[in-house]
């Protein structure tokens, strides 16, 4: 780990080694208008993997109509070494996206749902209940195919058309998606308005619930810039899984408010000051955040990434 | 408290009410190069006492010549209510600025030292030992008129010229001043760099020394985006008194990247969904920072204050 140095003092009860799933080839990118070439989304892979990060999620097989930035899906994949390929997840919407995910040779998929019947009802256009029904078979068919299955639940914690979202509720989902055969749930703030209290209630209910914290992953947005503090709790009660995106970039583009995906940069920063292992390079997450910001014609917006741009405090 | 709305949960070992210490009159606008109209200066103080806030920091009594931005002190001072000037906080880098103060009625000042002989260089041009003494006189003679005086001490935790800062060293520096008669230490991060580890490791060195933890405030700046997560974790550790500025403007002119103190509606938010009191009212201190971003020509800092401008999540 290189790129600090002022100091590195632990903090009692934080996990030694934090696996940081870098989300932002597929949830940094799929908001660009402009389609991004294919051997740029490429290179943005590797340069994560060379940074040290240890998953990345690469891509969604989703409809290209849906999201025309995610077209190249197959040619994406291809692109990529066979040891990046093992630890690369890609989003599948449903069957069709998991078929060709599958013919592609991925091995980790990742599938989504929502804590709430409003957020289910604008993203997904389906009940909970369906969206979960319609899961349930890619589910069956990934873990039969051999690869594991990762599961997003969205608004665990505040909705904006429904407000403060009841642990009951993520639970409910959430123990639905590991019974199919999911490995991993990754807990959602789609809008980014969580604070940390909130954090702790999800987290005791699937504690209460029987659901190990080694199956939960957390994924927070920074839109009212609790992203880092809630993460920290979270890393308090024991989850050892964060999603992250390479300079912040993204969002749920069908979530009003939601830009701003927590720095992978900004999480580096503070773990690397508590001592906790991630294998992240931040000089060089820095330096490939600052390459496809120059891509994408705008400035990183992590914190960590503008400080250090500044090329100040070296 | 209005303007939340995402549920509200309360962690374990966090105060039940929390002063927050608004520096933004002060700190925020003496880095404007335009000068800002006294009349703009005095209608943001009282609207951030509108707005709930216990405490203002409104300016400080420096030489003209150093900050000509805050020239307007006398007049500023001036233009509170009664009410106003009792619960507000003057800067006095020296004798003469605290005589100016006193013959405003100022009744609450703030003196200022480094933990690090680097920065008390660069800083003040004098070392630690001899801005200590030119403090001590500042402070008897403040006190003898009846005024209480906040220390602040800067680098607490990281320096870009030293690294790591030893917390016996802000032990060294916050206690001389503690024995002089000031009745808080406010603990900055100057740079934005600390990790909650360091947090920790300075609250628990001052508490083997004695201190009392209610004469502690911290002074996070967000350069690094980690200003929320170290002052969750002081919270957790006692601290009762944060401060923070009105949509994030500030920091310290003298200090390489030290742009971004901590935004105010960023940390009550976090408060608010903690269901910690500190009597703002977030949806007025919204709109204050943006009526400040109108007059300074650019957009706040702030994500709270960025989230709430786009209309969204309402």
């Amino acid at each position: 780990m290189s790129g600090q140095g002022f100091g590195r003092v632990p903090l009692p009860g934080l996990p030694r080694r934090v696996v940081v799933h870098d989300v932002g080839p597929r949830d940094g990118l799929q908001n660009e208008a402009a389609f991004v070439p294919t051997a740029v989304k490429a290179e943005l892979v590797r340069r994560l993997y060379d940074a040290g990060l240890p998953s990345v999620e690469v891509t969604s097989f989703v409809l290209p109509e849906w999201v025309p930035q995610l077209a190249d899906a197959e040619e994406l994949v291809a692109a990529l070494p066979g040891d990046a390929l093992e630890r690369s997840t890609v989003l599948v919407p449903n069957r069709r996206g998991l078929d060709r995910a599958l013919a592609c040779g991925v091995r980790r998929v990742a599938v989504f749902a929502s804590a709430t019947e409003s957020f289910s009802a604008r993203n997904l256009n389906r009940t909970i209940g369906e969206s979960l029904a319609m899961c349930a078979p890619v589910v069956a068919r990934a873990t039969a195919a051999g690869a594991t299955v990762r599961a997003y639940v969205s608004m665990c914690f505040g909705d904006p058309w429904e407000g403060a979202v009841a642990p009951a509720d993520v639970v409910s989902v959430g123990c639905r998606l590991l019974d199919m055969g999911c490995s991993e749930l990754s807990l959602g703030d789609t809008t980014g308005v969580a604070t940390p209290g909130q954090v702790v209630a999800v987290l005791d209910a699937l504690g209460d619930a029987g659901v190990a914290v080694e199956r939960i992953a957390v994924h927070f947005h920074d839109t009212y810039g609790q992203a880092l503090a809630n993460t920290l709790v979270a890393l308090q009660h024991g989850v050892t899984t964060v999603d992250a995106s390479a300079g912040g970039l993204g969002g749920c583009p069908y979530a009003l408010g939601a830009t701003g995906n927590l720095a992978t940069e900004d999480l580096a920063w503070q773990l690397a000051g508590l001592g906790v292992e991630t294998g992240v390079d931040l000089d060089r997450l820095v330096e490939t955040s600052r390459w496809l910001a120059g891509h994408l014609g705008r400035p990183s917006p992590s914190r960590v990434v503008a400080a250090r741009s500044a090329g100040r405090n070296r």
